[in-house]
């Protein structure tokens, strides 16, 4: 057996996310069953980051025991080829010794949410980014975010079905940036809550639009409550950006 | 009558091209169609470029004359109601004058082609991106290019179908750059012939893949001859990028 280490790039758009459901086609199963076509093995594949529905990766990182005598390129090649027309593609690929896991070996995950901020409908980037009509000042949400770095119990943030056993996370970074209309979050920490980053998102939202002081993410924080919290803000402009090891 | 300068953005994969043809539906009976919508008037929308089948535009200029009283804001907002759920956005809109003319006032047009380079399929930017596997170096076809810069007869570069009086064009400006695994070709002209750009891609793409040399786009310049020259590049990776006035 070799133990494969996968670097995947997805669109999330059609997917039910990550992990295989009854209700429709996840990555997982599409990665699965490209593995099955390639060498004819059943394999279950772990994932570093369980996206959700809708939300993408530009560098989702699996592994996979394959018994098939294969180099690591020739797998990439194979995969590709098998995953075809699905809008998911393995970026790298390389070996890895069996004490590595996907999941449990990762100490952080970075993670990237698009807002693009205009009155106009999207046309390229539609499904890729969440569009506010509404003027965003993107230092605003900067400044507010950062009440958010460190140890927190971040309950207020945290989905109703999360099944984590502890609401405390360590959120290491969070920066807003501004790029002409479009608005780049990028979030580093070294694991999250279910739909941490979207709740977070969906609650600097109201912040930038000044509907809530700059004080409210801390407020928000402080009140470990789900209900104080904006709403989640759409999968469509999540990104899974990078896994450190 | 009013005359509003319309800025397009759109996702030109759905489309035939920017005009109206008999065998499916273009950008521009898209924009027609929405006019009509909004204000019950048979227009004539005129555009700045007739972009191909496939072919983007970041800000395509258009203007239109409107009977109907209506301020620029509610046009634009009017316009991408109607437009839903095609891939077409009016990113901007103003009044101007009568002499005011998309395609004859235009000075310069810019666009932009984007490769990807690297051997796994596209996922996120499918249909908008040329990928190349074999890798490209951009230094060599921005050298290469620059042979191209100048008022030349550009009768290689220039489609069989091309209605153009005169095969003679002035290239202001040619740059290949790279970012990552992504190469930008950004070109500035004041107008061009039919798949002129394309055609210069497709015959930069085999310098930067080492198998002709730099000199090529030279000899295929002089040669006055479309057999001479590459195979015109996908138009999914085409974008025009700005109109100047």
């Amino acid at each position: 057996m070799k133990r494969f280490k996968l670097t995947l790039e997805y669109d999330g758009q059609p997917f039910v996310g990550w992990q295989r459901q009854k209700n429709g086609m996840s990555v997982q199963q599409c990665v699965e069953e490209a593995i099955k076509k390639f060498c004819g093995e059943t394999v279950v594949v772990h994932a570093a980051g369980r996206t959700d529905s809708g939300v993408h990766a530009l560098a989702q990182v699996a592994h996979v025991d394959i018994a098939q005598t294969a180099d690591a390129f020739r797998v990439k090649e194979a995969l590709n080829h098998h995953l075809k027309p699905n809008p998911v593609a393995v970026i790298a690929s390389e070996e890895a010794p069996d004490t590595f896991h996907a999941r449990f070996s990762a100490t952080e995950r970075r993670y990237r949410y698009r807002i693009i901020n205009r009155r106009a409908p999207l046309t390229l980037d539609s499904g890729q980014a969440w569009r506010i009509g509404r003027t965003l000042d993107a230092d605003t949400m900067h400044e507010a975010a950062q009440r958010l770095v460190g140890f927190h119990d971040f309950t207020s943030f945290r989905a109703a079905e999360c099944q984590a056993n502890s609401p405390e996370r360590t959120l290491t970074d969070i920066r807003v940036s501004r790029y002409g209309e479009e608005i780049d979050i990028a979030v580093r920490a070294p694991s999250y809550l279910h739909h941490q980053v979207r709740n977070i998102i969906g609650t600097l939202v109201p912040v930038g639009e000044g509907r809530k002081p700059v004080s409210w993410l801390a407020t928000v924080l402080r009140a470990k409550s789900r209900a104080k919290a904006g709403a989640a803000a759409p999968a469509c402009g999540l990104y899974l950006e990078k896994v450190i090891y």
